[in-house]
Parts: C-alpha cells; structure tokens; sequence
C-alpha cells in the first residue's frame, strides 16, 4: 500500500497512532531514497513530542532490525550481552563481557565509540596496539562461538536504518526522544542474537538521563521493546554522578580493566560489575540469585580465567596481549600534571559532564565523530562523592602530551568538584534493578 | 556571530526564545544553503509545537523581508490591503479592490492560487482572457500608483525566504502553526508597502481554522506583528461554513463578482465586502464610522466607478475587459448538472471543504500547484445554513466538461448538506471585529 509521507507526519504530530505498515513504508522509503530527510525529520520531531505508543516502539524497532542482517545463535545458546546508556569513566564492558564468557555466557557485544563527554568501548579497546573492532557479521559471529564474546562495532550491515537516522537526529535536535532511543539501542541487540539484556541506566551528571522519571520512562520503553521481541531484559539504574573507577581515557581505562582482571577491583566498578553480570547470568538461569552469581564472578576473577578471556580475545581480535603484563606497550602521555585540592572539605558534587567535555580537549574524548584521539590522554581521579579531601591534597592527574592544554584541564577538574565544610554521604552507586 | 543551527533548535525545541539575531542568523543561512532543509524542518516543527513569543514572530517576519525588496510608498498616501485566510467562493477581493481604489485607496493587492478545498484570487482573474498576474516589482508600483491598485501574484524578489519555506513547511507537516502562518501573511504585506491591513480570519467548515479560539490566537499574533512594523491592523472574525456567495469556480466567480460591481449584490457576500472596505476606509481615516463607510461603497458600486476601476485594470494587466458585459467571453463548461435536493428540510450543516475537493475533480481547484485548472468549470450553489429546500428542488448546478465526473461531483455535493426536519436559523456571518 502506498501512503502520503505528510499525512502520515501529521497524523503523528496530532497525537494520532501509527500502525506497524506506516512505521515500516515511512522508514523503508526513508532507506530507499524516497522520502527526504527534512520528512524524515519532521517525524522525528513529532516522535520527540507526542512520544510514542509500544506498538509504534516495536514496529520502529523492528523496521530498523529489518534494514539489515540478523545473527541467528542456536536457541540452546545463553547469549547475554550489555547495554550502558553512557557514562564517563564507564569501562565495565570491558570486565563484564570476559568474565561473562568466563561463566559460560556466550556475548555478542557491539559497542559504540566516544562522543561529546562520554567514552566508547571501541575507543578503549583501539587503546590495545593492533587491537581490530570491524568484522563482518560472519566472522563476529564465528568469534562468538569460538570464543564465547567478541567486542566489536556495528557492521554496515546490521541495522543500517539506526545508523542513517541515529545520524539525522544528531544535527536535527531529535536525539533525547525515549522512543527513539529504544528503537536504537533494542534493534541492535535484537539484531546481535542477544536473548537476555541487561541494560545499565545511568542517571546523573554524567550520564544523559537528568533524572529517574525519565530513566523509568526509557526503561519500561526498553524492556517492553525487548520482550515483544522474546527478549529478557533486565534495567540496573545506577548512580552517574561520579566519573566510575579512578581512571577517564582511553589506555587508562583498559589499564584499570586489566587491573580488575587481575582482582585489584576498585569498590565502585565491583559493585556495578557484578551487579549487571549478576542480572545476566540469573536471566540465563545460570545463577540462582545474587550470592550465587556474586561468588561465581568472583571465581573466575580469582582464578585468572576471566584475565585469560580477555587475552584471548585481543590476541583473537588481532592486538597484542602481551598488553596485560607490560603496561608500557600502550601509548605513554609525555606528562602527568598532578591536580590538587584548593581547599579542604567533603566532595558533595561533581560535575562528570564538564570533566568529560574537559577532556575532549587533550584529546581523551572528542566532539564530531570525525575527531582524532590521543589514546594515552586522560585523567585519574581518585575522590567521589563524600570523599574528604585536605587543601593541597593531590586528588588525582592530567595525562596528556599538550602540557599548556592539560594545565587547562587541570583548572576545569578542579573547578568539577564542588567541596564544602558540611558532611556528605557517600551516595548508592545502584538505585534499584527492574528485573527481567 | 556565529551560531551553531543544532544549538538553536535546541533552545526552541525546549522551550527557549530565540533572539532576532539568532533567527536572523537561521532564515539566512538556510536562504544561503548553509543550513540543510532538515535542520530548518526541525525548527520549523519546534515553532509548530512550541508556539514563539511575539518578538520571535516579528523577528521572523522581518527576516523574510529583509531576504527580498520592499515597496515604498510616499508616507502620505493611504495604501490599504485585504488578507483572507482562505475560504470556498471567496471572490471577494474582486470587489473589494476596485471599490477600495474608486474610494481613493492605494491597494497594492498580491493574491496566491488555490490549493486543496480553496480557490485563490490569482486563479479566478486568469478566468479573465489575457490577464496577467506577473509583473516585475517596479511595474507592479507603478500600477498600483497608475491605477489606484494591481492584482498580482508574488514576484521571486518578494520574500523568497517565505516562498522557500512554505514550500518546505507544505511537506513536512508545519503549515498549522499560527507563528510561521503570521510571518508568512505579514511579511508579505509588509513588504508591499500597506499602512492599513484588514484581515478575513475565516472560521468554519470551509476555512483553515476550526474554531475561534485558534482564530484569536493567531489574529493577535497578526495584529501584533503588523502594529510592530507600524502597520495598522484590523481582523474580521468571519463565517466560512456555507460557501460565500453562488459561485464556486474560477469564471463563475469572477462573472459573480463583476455583477456585484454591477450592483447585483447577494447578502453573504454584500456583507463581507462592505465590512472589509469599511475597515479599511476607517482605519486610513477616510472614513468616521461603519455607517459613513456603507454609504460611500453603495456610491461608488451604484455610480459605476467601482466596476469602471475593475474594467480599467484589467486592460492595464492585458485582459479584455469586454468580459464585463459579454461572459461568452469566458471559457464555458459544455454541461450543467443539476443538483437535486432529495429530502426536504431545513441545512443545518454544510461540509464546504468537501465541496471544494469534490470541485478539484473537475479541475475547478488543484490538489497539487502543478494540477492545471478548467476555468469554465465549477458549481453555482444556493442554499446557504438556515435555508428550506424541498425535495425535488434544484438547489445548484455543476458546471463542467466532463459529464460523468460531473455527475460524482454533483453527488459529493448533495451529500455536503446536511438536511433535516427541524427548524435551523441562519448563521451570523461576522463573529466579530478586531479593530485596527
């Protein structure tokens, strides 16, 4: 059937329903060149009003997933993978995916890469010399089985609608729609063959999420998305108003990771860790509860199998392992500009996105997605929210290779910090976990 | 200063005002190719949902005009204009306009074509052989000095930004927002160089407006805006639920409007036409009140000067104004299909949009601005809200070429009324009046 782009924008922007034959004529002949993009935006615009309807969230979702291929894994298979809404300091794809394979879990994780104040996985990995992030779905998908994940970007291949449009939205203002969002995140995780999600919310200050009314609002979008697909998925809220574990940048982060590997967690990125591999691997029905998954995590963090599934896989993905044991194989910041409290006092807030931004100026983050990285730029930050800090302490450390720039970052840290006389609480790192 | 066009539509989309130079620097940029089609749809569909401040509009209409040429007048000439919002059968800036320049008033008149359910002035003089609406601005000043008035369409060098943009707001959804429909009617009559604008804000079933509510709304952004540029500015609340006048179609029309000039008057119509002229005469001064205004357009209607000044112009825009007293002048249909009432009754309701689409059929209006017109064809209907009709009766006929679509469009029409026992008033003509 053959139906008029403007009608059915204006059925939209009048608060009408889209049925799934719309959803699919709109965006297929978006796809084919039929429908312009300033139609297409103006969709958009009307989703990022009128919000959207579940059945319209799937229908989207799943004429995303249809633009492009679909991994099938073999339904006997606990395929299980992640998603993180983003956060600054967020590594913990980069301990959860090796030790989920660990325990048996099969992930096939597609990640994303850094943009404005956020990190990307990508990103991080790239960190590791040699390590490759592109793959056709194919050999993705051999990697899976043989090595139990894989940590790779999205292939052209897959959900080539998400890409083109994820791309209009950005330069059209149309980005913070919860349907849209879920109809990006949900048709690749449906497209990688996940069949249990765990998705990690983040709220706060660094996170895009202001606040936990919103959040509920995406996640009971996510999760009815996923399950209208046969998916389980299970939503963590967690606290972004802290930059997670010590380390901001890439080899730093992946250097922090390896550390987790090796057992010298760090208490935040433990209890967000386990927290999520623990909701993967009770969905797959592999853990009873939290104890039994807690204690299973610990297992193969203490017994080095989950360090060996991450060599495994960079020497798989074509970097160098030896990464793991020599630190200095990745690239070295020519200086380390120490950052020193101005005052004394408890940490009450921090403000993670302008550390984030901060950064992209050496280099650690970037803004367009065409911006170049210096791997080896980054911060450490040790304090978090209640922290104590003494005037003249040193808080934490610039890396970077621009030293006029990196003194520049130094001030806008410290100005990230808000210390006060009064006591502050630390805050809870997890708000509560819709269970899948 | 440069600004960043995703920034702005931000600011808009949440709920901020832009401020002049920020919609300056957008309606130049997007002029200049600077900025896509899809970022300017996204604004445009933020203006839609989020309404605009007064300044924002009169920032934007002035935007407009500054993208084109402005007519001067000398300050001391009454230069006055009419602006309808769109109706079925509304002839009557045909009337209006040669009464306006016998009563010393400057009417530099550009009209638009009819799209959808509404005829346009442009349409119905070209009904008129040999009439030309395109004239260069210099030509059209000249005229309007010459003649007392011109009757013409938009040049490119008036408004482009208008022209441009409505053409993007017609396909993508943003034509209903009372924001971007004031900068589009303003700029341009502001551009033409009136001091005194009336507008016919139609209301009804065969207007753009659905109720009074909406119609107060967007008459005080007009309002506004004009008194802004230092334009006064008086809105006519009028009722648009039965077609104006007899005639529907573009000779039929103009062969109504000339006998109106000839002093054939039919009420709807006779009332309309005087309270537009009136307003215009009070408001330059010309006259005191409504009542001295009525005496003067029944003078220059009953003396002849009003059909005189018609019969000029079109000589002096290179038709033949012998149309005037010998309509075998004009292209004529081949059939006339009577409308038969099948019940009698009183109408208490009649759908003239779904006239006006029944009319496009026989190529009496355009669904498209490249749909060609039949001049010849259209329908002559009588009973207005409020009128007894028996069954058996004729109640109109269908002027047309085509005797079989003729005959569909004489049953759209039948079943545009709706007939019933019981008693129905007549419907006020004029709400009310917004003084300038």
């Amino acid at each position: 059937m053959q139906y008029n782009p403007v009608e059915l924008i204006l059925k939209k922007r009048d608060g009408g329903i889209l049925n799934p034959a719309e959803i699919e004529y709109f965006i297929q002949s978006y796809l084919a060149g039929e429908i312009p993009e300033y139609q297409m935006t103006a969709l958009l615009m009307c989703f990022y009003f009128q919000g959207a309807m579940p059945e319209e969230i799937s229908a989207l979702t799943k004429s995303y997933i249809d633009s492009g291929t679909r991994i099938e894994f073999d339904p006997a298979l606990p395929v299980a993978d992640k998603h993180s809404t983003g956060g600054v300091g967020d590594k913990i794809s980069l301990m959860l995916a090796p030790i989920s394979a660990a325990l048996g879990l099969y992930v096939p994780m597609i990640s994303g890469r850094g943009l404005g104040h956020t990190g990307g996985t990508l990103d991080k990995l790239e960190a590791i010399p040699g390590f490759n992030t592109q793959f056709s779905m194919e050999d993705f998908r051999d990697l899976v089985l043989k090595h139990g994940y894989a940590l790779v970007g999205q292939s052209s291949a897959m959900v080539p609608a998400d890409k083109r449009i994820y791309a209009l939205r950005d330069v059209t203002g149309t980005v913070e729609s919860a349907a849209l969002i879920t109809a990006s995140i949900m048709s690749k995780k449906i497209a990688e063959g996940s069949k249990y999600l765990v998705i990690d919310l983040k709220i706060g200050s660094g996170a895009f999420m202001p606040n936990l009314r919103r959040a509920r609002e995406l996640a009971e979008h996510l999760k009815r998305t996923g399950e209208s697909f046969g998916q389980k998925v299970s939503v963590v809220f967690s606290n972004m108003n802290s930059p997670l574990g010590n380390a901001v940048g890439n080899a730093l982060e992946t250097i922090e990771a390896i550390e987790y590997l090796k057992g010298n967690y760090l208490p935040d990125t433990y209890e967000i860790t386990t927290a999520l591999v623990a909701e993967m691997l009770i969905m797959a029905g592999k853990a009873q509860d939290f104890m039994e998954a807690e204690r299973m995590i610990q297992g193969v963090v203490e017994d080095g199998s989950a360090l060996a599934k991450f060599a495994e896989i960079i020497a798989a993905q074509g970097g160098n392992p030896d990464v793991i044991n020599d630190y200095q194989l990745f690239a070295q910041a020519k200086h380390q500009i120490p950052i020193i409290a101005k005052n004394s006092g408890y940490i009450h807030e921090i403000d993670s996105r302008a550390i984030g931004y901060a950064l992209v100026r050496i280099k650690a983050g970037r803004m367009k997605t065409s911006d170049t990285l210096d791997y080896s730029s980054g911060a450490i930050l040790k304090p978090k929210i209640g922290s104590y800090v003494q005037a003249g302490e040193e808080i934490g450390r610039v890396h970077c290779n621009d030293e006029a720039k990196g003194k520049e970052v130094v001030e806008m840290i410290i100005n990230a910090y808000k210390i006060l006389e009064a006591e502050k609480e630390p805050e809870a790192l997890i708000y509560e976990i819709m269970k899948g």
